[in-house]
């Protein structure tokens, strides 16, 4: 659930007048994003959204995520498109924070992706980092990566053991397994990093543009997909679906082949992706108000994904066309 | 806050191929509403308002919410207008609710009304109680009028005391004083009984329309005019403004005069719309659960309301010309 800074219609139309898309027609809070205040915004030019930054984003952040979704635009690349004021100007100050207007994105994100989905995402996601080469204006480490798991793991403590009973000890033998075997020297660049289906919209099946680029870092580009794995080709039941994953790997490597090393990296970086979201979601689980309205992400998801990717024998296992098998 | 049900886009999709408003081109749980889930969505034919009905709208109420909407649009208030599907049907039943989907209004309503706008709202107003005149497929007895508050004042009980000390007492003597005072015979027709800032939108200074009539019912119509002498004509600092009053009250007696009965009741029936508020504020008040996100709305604004229109001598105080004064 979002929005948190409140708005006044007044100072949101002080705020439009340094911009050329004419005079404000309606003006809604939407439940989108988690981390920030999103407003519908309609005017005489269309629709955009408005987005207050809240406190879980560093500003100093902001430069490289705007910076990045300018870039992508600029390369064909279907994602909110910052709008600059009549100072050429992206980023404001609205109601005290930091705000962006953007281009509106048409489209719903599907909550069952198909295999045909999954497919348009590998598509678009080597498209990301094919746009994304020569992004070099700024550039994020990712927080979490390998280095930004220890920290969580030692804030869940051992309250990891009432959500599930030895969780504290299998996260303490992941993470050591996970920093001795991290690839390096795989292909790096910019990453979405938190590709899930809410971050991917459709129409009539046709894929129509990613949002959300908040998470975006410089990272490996095969820890993307690692991650995309995690979040679209699992079945409800907790299943891994082959036939989903091999979809989205065929897309994506017919838009930018992946290396022999990448395609044996892909194991540990699955194992990797699940542990960073079991942690970030064990981690706000442990911490919600009692009371609260939220109900977070649950922890359990990721932790029975970790057990498949430790089951795997090889890169075959997730659906990579023989051929292409290390 | 709103959104409470959820909806999938799947769902959502089957649901609107019984409509002829073409396909789904987005689709945002907005922020919009305290007793609803209310989506915006586009097709190919727009935007429209999507409201699931929770748990505190009785589903017999609905055909009198939906059949005003649809009979004050056709009689050329700006409202949201139900849109039908194929069978000829407002209401639906989506995710388990029931569901309408309904046009949107352009509009962004006021924090802080000005005269003019209280001028454009007093009009509107009585347009609202003509269209109303000949509403008689449905009626719906106003819960939250007099016989509705004594309840309320139980609920709270002794601990409306810890809110503000010898609130407890003031509200028995209150409604002792309304209960025996309440007028009758004066004219009575359909209402809106919660037109507040947030349920009025304006572009430019121009009134576009009236939302959310889920509060409406048959009552008083001087009623009406004394929730929104409330709503619309104190100061955040707590003083009347008598040059609000006087444009609100002006513009709708220029569109439905005012009985002579009707301006001599204006002081005991602002009375009651601040103790109603009062009431229902300070019920929602004792009732937080600990640790919600949701701060609601405070009740000693409309102690502090009360206290003026008890110390109101005539009508004329709330900036009813002379002439037209009792």
């Amino acid at each position: 659930m979002a929005v948190y800074t409140d708005v006044t219609p007044e100072e949101l139309e002080a705020f439009l007048s340094t911009y050329e898309i004419g005079r404000l027609r309606a003006f809604k809070g939407i439940a989108e994003g988690v981390e920030n205040s999103n407003y519908l915004l309609q005017t005489e030019a269309g629709s955009f959204i408005l987005t207050l930054y809240e406190k879980r984003v560093n500003p100093a952040d902001l430069p490289f995520f705007i910076g990045l979704m300018e870039h992508l635009a600029s390369r064909g690349i279907d994602c909110p498109q910052p709008v600059r004021n009549r100072a050429g100007v992206a980023l404001g100050t609205l109601a005290g924070r930091p705000a962006l207007i953007a281009t509106f994105l048409m489209g719903t994100s599907v909550r069952r992706p198909t295999a045909a989905n999954c497919a348009a995402l590998g598509t678009a996601l080597a498209g990301l980092h094919k746009a994304g080469g020569d992004f070099s204006a700024f550039s994020r480490v990712n927080a979490l990566s390998v280095p930004g798991w220890r920290p969580l793991y030692e804030t869940a403590g051992e309250r990891a053991d009432t959500v599930a009973p030895g969780l504290r000890t299998l996260i303490a033998n992941e993470l050591a397994f996970l920093e001795a075997r991290w690839p390096a020297g795989l292909p790096a660049g910019i990453i979405h990093a938190d590709l899930f289906p809410d971050n991917v919209f459709f129409i009539d099946g046709r894929l129509t543009g990613l949002i959300d680029f908040y998470f975006a870092c410089n990272d490996l580009l095969a820890y993307d997909i690692a991650i995309c794995l995690n979040a679209w080709c699992f079945e409800p039941d907790g299943a891994y679906n082959q036939t989903k994953g091999r979809a989205l790997i065929a897309a994506y490597q017919a838009e930018r082949p992946l290396s022999e090393a990448e395609i044996a990296a892909l194991p540990v970086l699955a194992r990797g992706a699940a542990l960073r979201f079991l942690l970030t979601r064990l981690v706000d689980w442990l911490n919600v108000p009692p009371g609260a309205l939220v109900r977070p992400h649950d922890p359990l998801e990721y932790l029975r994904k970790l057990r498949f990717h430790r089951s795997v024998e090889s890169p075959r296992d997730y659906g990579l066309a023989t051929e292409h098998a290390a």
